[in-house]
């Protein structure tokens, strides 16, 4: 065998290994199913008192994935400076210990408020909302946002894949209609989490993605 | 100077230069102004007939950024299956071929049917949809589609940035609330084309882009 031959051949075993690597390193993908939150009202007592009256306590409607949250039965309507309504949004029980209006952007135009992308409970100067129940309204001058995009995870899944509560990810759609990679996904590590990444309808229909589908953390 | 101080201090300049040539290629990125396409309507002579009455003419509002297109006066409501109304949807100009009807997904969803993201004038086997006009309604069964990511381009650009009419390219956005990345991206080159990129609504809302934010060709 000549030397050109021998390193022709070398050559191409070389490749078909790394090929075969990756193709193991690929099916060990760090793959996330896919959830996506609708507009939804987390309420606290005070306002829950003044929408469905004094003492009210929100009734389950059903479980959500996350073991604790639900779904209730009551829903409320939201209004902004443009004076439309968006009915028929849910509220997700328990009880918080304050009110936060999650919406996409699509939904704060529709509403004419500013609503900023916020990690889940930071509501400092986020925008104004009126939300109106069956016993009363309360027009918060606060609590409107634009949920960021967010992976629940256990310690287990955040051990084997080096992440720490609070890291920023980066994730791709796996088998999209429109192929999408989305930045600043901040990592939620907790034992009482299950794997799920939470997108709002937004992300969701630019990219088309649906609830269950698959995404990878690259 | 001793040899380690010596090759800090080589280190340190190399690095800085490296930046700076960073730096350079940045400000030659190509680097794309966005237009964020709303639900929009084409209509054929055969559909402004039964919408707007027998040999109608549609009214210039206001030219759009591509050289001939216009926005008209006329609008129309769109209805699915799900028999909400779509009011107001803007007719854009001129007469086309093909009735044409784009929409986003989050549309799509409200109205009830499975539009496909297609290409435009790529209708065959598109979603169904009823127009309603001041003089008639027409359901057609096809015609509705979720326009797909595409960039407009001279062959000036074109040529510069190495591309050609239907290439494929990534863009990334540059300084959006919600970094994103839009696979897929469509690339027309004519022309009659002026520089911009064509996002809709839930590409535009879920990246927090709004019309003549730049983004960039990767």
């Amino acid at each position: 065998m000549s030397n050109t031959a021998l390193i022709e051949l070398i050559t191409r075993e070389v490749l078909a290994e790394l090929k075969e690597r990756r193709g193991k390193t690929a099916s060990a993908a760090k793959r996330v199913p896919v959830a996506v939150s609708a507009r939804h009202v987390h309420l606290a007592q005070r306002e829950i008192d003044i929408l469905f009256g004094p003492g009210y306590q929100l009734t389950k409607r059903n479980d959500l994935y996350q073991p604790g949250e639900f779904a209730a039965n009551e829903v409320v309507t939201l209004v902004g400076p443009k004076l439309r309504p968006l009915t028929n949004v849910r509220v997700l029980g328990p009880v918080r210990d304050r009110t936060q209006v999650e919406i996409s952007r699509t939904d704060a135009i529709f509403l004419g408020i500013p609503a900023p992308v916020r990690r889940s409970g930071d509501l400092a100067g986020s925008a104004p909302i009126t939300l109106v129940g069956p016993k009363g309204s309360v027009t918060l001058p606060e609590g409107a946002i634009i949920a960021n995009r967010h992976i629940h995870m256990s310690p287990v899944e955040a051990e084997k894949w080096g992440l720490k509560d609070n890291d920023e990810v980066t994730v791709r759609t796996v088998n999209s209609e429109r192929p999408t990679i989305f930045g600043g996904v901040q990592v939620r590590v907790s034992p009482k989490f299950k794997l799920v990444m939470h997108i709002d309808t937004d992300d969701a229909n630019a990219a088309g993605l649906q609830c269950n589908d698959e995404v990878e953390i690259r």
